[in-house]
């Protein structure tokens, strides 16, 4: 007989098949439509020097813009979003900072004086904003915006005792870094948007099924025979691993989903902390079943007799418990809310008063068993 | 009584002190010298603009220096050589092969033929670079150098369309940036340098001491009496799960760990990636205490008496384990070799036959205690 699979529910992608979710489309895919995107953005946008009445008007500084489009330019719409709009922000303070201390220091001294006066502020206010930019709560999300404040207001301030029409070349890249911006959110937004929303919403579901698949997985794995065990899949430890090291990409997503508009079934003020605390819930599943495997893996084992005793009731509640996870994920996915509580726990309450006196018993013959 | 803390081995930045490891200065200072650092880099390349020798010399370009500057400094030596290196290769790609494309739109066809070549060269690599870059492989180590190639190639190839002499404009920028990388560099690796190793080194040290501080704390607080247990101190399991959720950033300081010069005790080839096999150890090793935690919590518990009963060899068991991963943890800071195998094992091993014992009397005795 050949080794059954451990989940019959198949990998993720084809579950997410039965749901219609656009996260099913393979990696290769979405990274094939972003790079067409991307190449449409900036053939665009290099159009502001190839076509002669563009050039006219922007001129050389049509460099900031195709700049802004290929750093801002993210797979994920949340993500461009929000480098744009931090890198918006931080050109506006750090130009207006830039400008007003650059007529300064032409109104207050002259000559040497100037470049000194130029060199203190780039100083304290590169020091001053490098440090906020260090503070874990702000480096979450405005770690871009402080870069760029620095790099725009440093721009300013030098070039700006060499150019005497400081204000002029201000709103000029303001005005460049604008259209950039304008061709990169479109871009990202409107055609074949990547939502990090729809990747977190869909990452959390899978993670129902990923624990679930494990949960029969150690099971089966229990109590099929050695010589069976040769040939079993391994598929369902790194599920579970996948789900226990999930933490930090997951927080990544929800920063970006907090950037995204209404779409969808996702409205503007989306509790994506729920998220989070359900991925940390299910994180610390993933962390007692990676911890049962190692105890039924462990050399202390009741014996084979014994085990047959208990493996009914056993697969049971395994299934149980995984169709209940399985049943949550789809939930989950379909953004429905659950059955009402007590039809689940009822169940499983059930199978629990029937192992524990099957354990018990067991304890009682056979704690000399024990290898 | 007061509640005792749980470690009496105390926060992982005081047994730093002990190690005399450089990682004990608090985030705020590392913070403070960094963001100097980067003040002073600043004001140094600045010097292009202020000083009119070096302004004759490289002219408005001096831009292309402050930009590398900024972008490129980051907080660890190692991110600062990766993203140097890797926007060195990325200009001088990019660079050479918009340069060979204007070139040879010039000599192939020209007027508003060549702007629809070098939009067509623009659109090709655009979509050949991004999809290389979201290869995971090649985005934890070349993203920001795919990034800076496919800026670079755009802006030679679109600006090479209206500047004759674009192998001097291509040169000129591709100097202004070395000697912004070299500034960037210099200041990072020089003056009290941050490495990245030495924090992973820190990391995977304090790991230890982490997962020892949880095992003490858990038997802790399992025989504290109900009373005590509301004056609990609630700083392990904080500890437990930092060490959990560490594997991102793990990951993140052994990719800067490897861009990073021989210094100290840790050479040019150094095996990075058997931290990160220890870092996976003990996080499975996290992942059983966290559940061990969640099963002294349950409320099917033995009764107190038997508590009791089980007190001493457990506690034997937990200083044990706790005192063998703080030794563990001190070698591998102190980077010596642990002693022999033989000696902790047979301390443990023992301890788990007493402990085997008491728990089959107690199981006998008492398996109708059960609440």
């Amino acid at each position: 007989m050949p080794p059954q699979c451990a989940s019959h529910r198949g990998q993720p992608s084809m579950q997410v098949d039965r749901f219609g979710n656009r996260s099913q489309s393979k990696p290769e895919v979405r990274r094939a439509i972003h790079s067409v995107k991307v190449g449409v953005a900036l053939v665009v946008i290099s159009l502001l020097y190839l076509l002669d009445p563009l050039y006219n008007q922007v001129g050389e500084n049509a460099m900031w813009a195709i700049m802004t489009v290929v750093v801002v330019f993210e797979f994920f719409a949340g993500a461009t979003l929000g480098k744009g709009v931090n890198r918006a922000i931080g050109t506006i303070l750090g130009g207006g900072l830039g400008c007003i201390v650059a007529l300064l220091g032409d109104a207050l001294v002259g000559g040497v004086g100037n470049a000194i006066f130029a060199a203190t502020f780039v100083f304290v206010f590169g020091i001053a904003a490098t440090y906020v930019r260090l503070i874990p709560r702000i480096k979450r999300r405005y770690d871009y915006g402080a870069m760029i404040f620095i790099l725009t207001f440093n721009l300013i301030v030098v070039s700006g005792w060499r150019a005497d029409e400081v204000i002029r070349l201000a709103r000029e890249r303001l005005v460049d870094i604008g259209i950039g911006l304008a061709v990169s959110v479109f871009t990202s937004v409107l055609a074949f948007p990547m939502w990090a929303s729809d990747e977190l919403h869909f990452s959390i579901a899978s993670k129902f099924d990923k624990l679930a698949s494990c949960v029969e997985g150690c099971l089966e794995e229990y109590f099929i025979s050695v010589e069976e065990k040769e040939n079993r899949c391994k598929a369902n430890s790194s599920g579970c691993e996948s789900v226990l090291n999930s933490k930090s990409n997951d927080e990544t997503l929800a920063n970006f989903a907090r950037w995204e508009p209404w779409h969808g079934k996702f409205g503007i003020f989306y509790p994506w902390d729920k998220y989070l605390r359900i991925g940390d819930v299910l994180r610390e599943l993933a962390a007692t079943l990676a911890s049962l495997k190692g105890c039924l893996q462990s050399p202390r084992q009741p014996m084979q007799s014994q085990r047959q005793l208990m493996k009914q009731p056993l697969e049971e509640v395994g299934s149980s418990l995984a169709w209940t996870l399985g049943e949550l994920g789809q939930r989950f996915m379909k953004m429905e809310k659950s059955q009402p509580k007590a039809l689940i726990p009822s169940k499983l309450q059930a199978i629990k008063e029937e192992l524990t006196l099957v354990t018990s018993a067991s304890k009682l013959e056979g704690s000399e068993g024990l290898a």
